[in-house]
């Protein structure tokens, strides 16, 4: 194993100081590191939670900031975060407002989060993100798998937040994008989590796993490598179907890298799915491309399709601060 | 060889049609994909055109943009772009205020640009960046490479082009960042430009490439892998060493990903580099953390220190609006 570390046992905590030192006009450490907290909350405002297992980067701590989370809980590498770090995480930034959890439907992250709900004494309302259409039900869900769509859902439901939406509202607002949004995603390599020391899964030299999921879990099937045109086929090919859009619809794309993909093979891959996309009649009024759910040093990405009106429009336009979307501040 | 494309002779023009779909609220392309530029120009400043061989996503498109450049010519993957393109990119942004173009020290790049400077009938001065103090002389340079401090010039630069600062004044002030900035990389992993089908380099399961080039080309010495803060240590001392900062100093940290490294690494080896830089009295007041200068898939990183006064970091803060840097705006 080959990482820029110190000791597999410290990764996540040097890696939160670095983080929080980066970016400390926006962000700040909770104590024992339990959560990455928004500088300044907003008096009023619903508290926007997420976390899950690291390894994910930017999500979720890189989200953080005016017009999208208001904390994030990291837990180990591929490991869900505890009970205790997002109620210490709602302890620290609802104002009175209420808090609304993010979360990814992954067995464990929906276990604890749950159980946080249910202790935390405050008002407070989930939205589960299962945008995932390869797999129903894999090998850490029940159901589909949460994955890249969880950053359109953040930054949609934040700005609305941002704007003075109550919890009831925002728990709306979050189902609607859920329901309007779908991705799926390939994988070219495996990647190392630091603590196991050796690659998650096999893959041949002239394999990809179609349908992977963000933690190289098994997706749809192994096949041999094609090309991008045939990738981006199946993928936006899947979404279109479980969205089921009609034509004319406006739409955000995003293509995703998993973490070892190079921006030049993730831009062509946008070249590939706007011809998809276009052939259906779906509009792409939106763009964003780059590694934003990662599955740490992984090859390969996903394509996400957000089906949205001009309102959800407005609110993915309002702007953000955080330290990986950055814009209209 | 497994990456996401469809032909290894489309690669560039399909990456740079998804590019330019993706941001076209920023940049356009130019007639034959000859160069990315803003999509609108600004009477009266200087334009600033950067470019180099591709294969470095985002730099230099990626910054293209409100801020910083006006043009960016891309040549083939790790192959120097023509006079051509530079003299078709002058032509569409300069308004009459006269061309910088900003290059990065190889000689390919350096001959053309020399070529395309001489060859153009309008005011023009050239900017030279060699920020690597891993090696004097090199595969491809006479002298130091250009590397990951390229984007810093390029954005503190481009503020000042922006307010209006005249030719002269901006060669000025390009060299003056250029002098304060030092870099050095370390690559873990090779990469494989697509036209050559094979990994640039071949190393050891146990090995890294101290002082590597951004095209995997040979650094310092290739040594068994060691811990983050041991890289730390020798690539920031190398930085420290060449730019023998005051104690106070204000500086810019930029480090780098290759774009084969997790976020996760990259922030670990901010708080590695922190601690080495406060060591030595450095004053970081600004980050920039990502891969932004990359390797294609290369797996490593490098530290990048700008020593900045008052006024090039207001110019660092001012607003940018680029599909890879966007703040302000």
């Amino acid at each position: 194993m080959k990482k820029l570390i110190n000791h597999v046992d410290s990764v996540l905590e040097e890696s939160l100081d670095g983080f929080a030192a980066a970016h400390a006009d926006i962000v700040s450490l909770g104590p024992q590191r339990e959560f990455v907290r928004r500088l300044h909350t907003k008096p009023g405002k619903v508290a926007l939670i997420s976390g899950g297992g690291s390894g994910h980067e930017p999500l979720h701590a890189g989200f953080v900031g005016h017009g999208m989370l208001d904390a994030a809980c990291p837990g180990q590498v591929f490991t869900s975060p505890t009970p205790n770090q997002m109620l210490a995480a709602a302890e620290s930034v609802d104002t009175g407002a209420g808090v609304l959890f993010i979360v990814k439907n992954y067995s464990g992250d929906m276990m604890n989060f749950q159980m946080a709900a249910e202790m935390l004494d405050r008002d407070n309302a989930t939205v589960i993100v299962n945008d995932d259409v390869a797999v129903e039900n894999s090998t850490y869900t029940t159901g589909r798998r949460g994955v890249a769509g969880t950053l359109i859902v953040e930054k949609i439901v934040g700005a609305a937040a941002e704007r003075g939406d109550g919890l009831a509202a925002l728990k709306v607002l979050g189902d609607a994008v859920n329901k309007a949004t779908a991705s799926m995603g390939v994988a070219l390599s495996s990647c190392t989590v630091p603590a196991a020391g050796k690659p998650t899964f096999q893959i041949g030299a002239d394999e990809m796993e179609m349908g992977v999921g963000i933690h190289g879990e098994p997706g749809r099937r192994r096949v041999k490598i094609a090309t991008a045109d045939e990738i981006a086929a199946e993928l936006a090919g899947a979404v279109l179907k479980d969205l089921s859009l009609r034509p004319g619809q406006e739409a955000i794309l995003l293509v995703n890298g998993f973490g070892g993909t190079p921006a030049l093979e993730l831009y062509l891959m946008v070249h590939a799915a706007l011809r998809v996309l276009g052939g259906a009649g779906v509009k792409v009024v939106r763009h964003l491309t780059g590694s934003y759910v990662t599955s740490l040093e992984m090859a390969g990405c996903s394509i996400t399709v957000t089906a949205a009106d001009a309102a959800q429009l407005a609110l993915w336009d309002a702007p953000v601060n955080t330290a990986a979307l950055r814009w209209g501040i």
